[in-house]
């Protein structure tokens, strides 16, 4: 069966394709390259069932091509800005990637007849909620971040098209993802100037923000167990589910778990003191995952384990 | 004041306009009059305080040069296709002139520094939610045309705009909206039928379908009585109402309305069957209005009576 990644070259999509190579799919590869890299698909380029197409999927043009030569059946959307603090200062690079994304490949499923479609959301939809278990029933939601919105306005997208057009839609709102391939975030940047100068960190904010981190494996197995590929009979309509771990670290710990690892022991952490680390995060939250779990998905890593996996495997350890 | 009305020369937007021109505010009115028309604002043309830019706010450029050069201090935004019926067939509409227009707006008040924002959303982000009482916080908001979804994005992006650039945001949920200048919907459809064949009215569904319906003065009063145009002070964030009306009327009472300020006695029914009218469609929902009216606010008119009212102004009684 055909299916198509698009965002398939990135952190967590690269992850997605391995394990659908590994399950014997064809997989379409659609990428813009500019969060993605080709590093992160090399291993699968060399396998006739695996096939990179470089193209930007807000676009219609250039989606177009792509259903009309993969005949997908269905597809994995992943392709968004991930950096939200990056599109602090640029909502444009939100409103193009995150969200025309998500309503160009709707509009190609339906013109294709595409039915299925696995969204990945985030936790961001939520905004900042002191205090609230965050589960799928939560009201109000009030993203803080352009990113968010873009989220939240995709779901909103998905909701209607699937409906309209008789789909059936999974969509899972991921809290932290972490593991190797990682491209940014607070793990990504304490390594990055730990080893410039191993004798201080710079901490943005108090160091207790606090969230949970997921490691990417026990996230795409989430993916694989939930998305029913090659069910052919499916009600239509959305099944949105939270996706979480136990526990959760904070910035701290993360900085703690980090020198262990490295064998660095007399690193100053200095914060630059405030709740959040920078405008549009949320600094702590707690995520109830009750639903998925009722599914019989369970990760396997906890939040401090995620942390701990992914610096060994950035560090090379 | 300078005050911007984004889609002023609308059916709702029109009568802003014309409170607001009322109450002394240099009045800007910017619309692509695709469905605004000179007519509904033709009135206030010649009087100083008002001047009509035709425009695309989905344009940047545009929107841009509207900024510059009206400097406004508040800005009304009420530009949407407003015909989710039309949009079911060419979802585009509503990512052009429902989504991004509010993206475009909300990017140049950020680059102007302007703070103050109204937002005309409505009840379709709520989905269908049979037997649930629709209030503010109302969960899972699940919108199944695309105009409900662009109006959701829509809030999501002012959800974000407002936390990251310290706007303060009125947002009103409208339900069905009639009176004076209505340019499409059941009660127009009906007129025009009947002056067509006075014999007999088809009727789309099963005629029970059954929603509120607000007087467009009550809207207006509302809107003018919430957003503290004059009120220099004011928390940032996200202020959101339900508004709404005592009661609601079937699309069958619609008819008997109709027929009997017509004068017409012998008019035979012709239902299509079915419970909702056209895809898309919410057949039936209760509001909650418990919040707006806690503001001091109630509508003078209810369902039926803004029925009656709106069907006087058009067949001009």
């Amino acid at each position: 069966m055909n299916v198509l990644v698009v965002g398939g070259a990135g952190f967590i999509g690269s992850h997605l394709c391995d394990d659908l190579i590994k399950k014997g799919y064809k997989v379409y590869c659609m990428d813009n390259l500019s969060l993605g890299t080709r590093a992160n698909i090399a291993h699968l380029e060399n396998q006739g069932a695996f096939e990179l197409i470089k193209g930007d999927a807000s676009d219609r043009e250039e989606i177009e091509a792509v259903f009309a030569m993969a005949e997908p059946e269905y597809v994995f959307h992943l392709a968004a800005n991930s950096d939200i603090q990056a599109s602090a200062s640029s909502p444009d690079v939100e409103y193009r990637n995150t969200y025309t994304t998500t309503y160009e490949i709707l509009m190609a499923m339906r013109r294709h007849g595409v039915k299925r479609i696995f969204f990945a959301s985030t936790s961001a939809v939520y905004g900042e909620k002191k205090d609230v278990l965050l589960s799928e029933n939560t009201p109000n939601l009030s993203p803080i971040s352009y990113y968010g919105a873009a989220k939240l306005g995709s779901e909103a997208l998905i909701s209607a098209f699937t409906y309209m057009n008789d789909m059936t839609a999974l969509v899972f709102r991921f809290p932290n993802v972490i593991g190797p391939r990682l491209t940014h975030g607070v793990i990504y940047d304490f390594i990055r100037k730990l080893k410039l100068d191993s004798s201080k960190l710079e901490i943005l904010g108090d160091g207790k923000q606090t969230k949970p981190y997921i490691y990417v494996k026990d996230l795409v197995a989430a993916i694989a167990s939930l998305s029913n590929i090659d069910s052919n009979v499916e009600e239509t309509g959305v099944r949105l589910y939270n996706v979480g771990v136990e526990g959760a670290t904070s910035v701290t710990a993360i900085a703690d778990i980090l020198c262990e690892e490295m064998g660095l022991c007399n690193v100053k952490y200095e914060y630059t003191g405030g709740e959040g680390g920078w405008k549009g995060d949320v600094p702590r939250f707690t995520y109830s995952t009750e639903k998925i779990r009722a599914e019989g998905w369970k990760p396997e890593y906890n939040s401090d384990d995620a942390v701990r996996l992914t610096v060994k495997s950035i560090i090379g350890v």
